[in-house]
């Protein structure tokens, strides 16, 4: 049974317990699913997954069964259970919370395809709508106080790890490394009065160096300061904290950029395997009197790492990344890339 | 040329640029030194290096040829240059930092063995003697403000990175993970009047659930809320912010406890890769008013991460980890490992 557990030397929280003993040893020595196995997200193959919890349907086809463009489904993996009460305690100096949150998996097409970007931008529109369904629906959900959603694209896997999908985790705190984007952002507005992302959005356009794709709502670009070669930051033009307030027209917006920006990064890198991230507001009523902080300081956006290097003791212990390639050079590949 | 740059969306510090494109695409697409190629570090082999700036040498031999016990040398890679005045430019809300900085290989040992715990208890005492030396001698130099020692380890590579070596790197900055761990020891200590570092070390010693190894002066143990299954922390029981204020005598005791930890991963995990950290405080003249609070505060340790596992999106866009074994079972599996 896993838990939620606080390390008092940092701050962090940290999810434990999601294998046995033997569960883990046979992982390690055996990483790879059998390249043979039977995809688990192909239409068809609906009794595989556990039962839908939303899908995107052609009018008249019966839940889990076949007719979908987009199911998403909770996750089989152990690491939170949804149906108890959320308990805290304290065990001395330590914090322990109950596993509690939601881990559910977009599962993007009905067929066997392994990179978004293979989408056509109406199916990427749609998942992009899903994930505002998603987070609206857990939102209802007092427990929870930060709603995650993530992707880990493994072109180069076997095939059942390798059908677009991507990953929504709702959680009973706010992640640390969120919590420090949010105090970083108000840190800066209550010295500037501005939002430190407008202020980013408005010096990359200005200087036109690290842009690699704009379009009227969105501008995708390279950080200043990029963790990983390559990365992308995708960010809307005006201000708003909360991707869920997002319009459709924009969300079609963000389809095309977002469709785009990776194309090129698979251009460039030959497909490599990354994951991106959507960084957005908490869930307002657990924010308290800071909410509408919160609201002015903060600015949602999209963070796609390419995975070309390896993460070592240096980066492990310091926080501080070794990002080969200067940014500018990265951008210039990436917007020449057809 | 690289270059220091601040994200600031985060507060954090970055190094970039310390390859060129084609270096880049080279490293990328062949990923693995040519397992035949010398060991650049093995005893006889002293031309292949830089220049040694400290050795601990047999009597009467020469600085750069052999009869050396353990070596430091300055790392051939480009990440920092230390012949130039410290130089920081804003370019509109960015943050630029010349490349200022050093980064030291310290080779363990003259012959070809690729693990520090199959070293004596002698040598490796020495190896942390000069890990002391090393960061006295560069706290001289005003411009750094930190001084980071790190060992990657990874015995299954081929030839040339597999000799048994530590890293140092001293930086114009306090990295951020480290920033961190001295806000979050500050904080506790204002409201409680201790340090959370011996809060721990009481707790643990009481529970006795999370303990591997145990000597006079420290206690090796894997943390309530570890980031990374198996992972070890080598903490001094008695109160200490600064790793370079420890005696002789204390030294010996960790070089005991370090090598005993580490031959346990070994053999739980089968030799696993793995990096560790010595978190220490900063050099003392730099944090001004501050250092007297740090010197209560804080408390110096040493982290060890076995890799065996990926880091991937979740953890990447949320610095939330999932550790997969409960950390009593893996300290209950490592204490039993003869």
């Amino acid at each position: 049974m896993s838990e939620l557990r606080k390390d008092p030397a940092t701050g962090r929280w940290i999810i434990t317990g999601t294998r046995t003993e033997s569960d883990f040893f046979d992982m390690l020595n055996n990483p790879k699913p059998i390249a043979t196995e039977e995809c688990f997200f192909c239409e068809g193959n609906e009794h595989l997954t556990l039962p839908e919890i939303y899908a995107v349907r052609n009018p008249g086809t019966a839940r889990n069964g076949s007719g979908w463009q987009i199911r998403v489904v909770p996750s089989k993996s152990a690491v939170f259970t949804s149906d108890e009460q959320l308990v805290k305690i304290g065990y001395g100096i330590y914090d322990w919370m109950k596993n509690i949150g939601a881990h559910e998996l977009i599962i993007e097409t009905p067929q066997h395809i392994k990179n978004i970007c293979d989408l056509s931008y109406d199916q990427i529109t749609s998942i992009l709508q899903v994930y505002k369904e998603r987070m609206a629906d857990l939102a209802r959900d007092e427990r929870f106080k930060y709603c995650l959603i993530f992707k880990n694209q493994r072109p180069k896997s076997p095939i059942r790890y390798g059908h677009a999908h991507s990953q929504l985790v709702a959680l009973p705190f706010i992640p640390k490394l969120i919590k420090d984007e949010f105090s970083a952002a108000r840190e800066y507005f209550s010295y500037k009065e501005r939002c430190v992302y407008c202020d980013i959005v408005r010096q990359e356009q200005k200087e036109r160096k690290r842009i690699v794709e704009e379009n009227g709502d969105y501008i995708s670009f390279v950080p200043y300061a990029a963790k990983f070669a390559f990365e992308l930051c995708i960010i809307p033009k005006n201000h708003n904290s909360d991707y869920s307030k997002e319009s459709a027209v924009s969300i079609a917006n963000l389809a095309n950029i977002l469709k785009i920006s990776l194309q090129k990064i698979s251009r460039v890198l030959n497909d490599p395997p990354l994951s991106y991230v959507l960084h957005t507001a908490p869930y307002p009523r657990l924010v308290h009197g800071s909410w509408l902080t919160i609201e002015k300081d903060y600015h949602w956006h999209i963070e796609i790492y390419p995975q070309v290097s390896e993460i070592m003791g240096f980066e492990l212990g310091s926080g501080v990344h070794i990002q080969p390639l200067l940014p500018e050079i990265c951008a210039k590949m990436l917007k020449e890339a057809k």
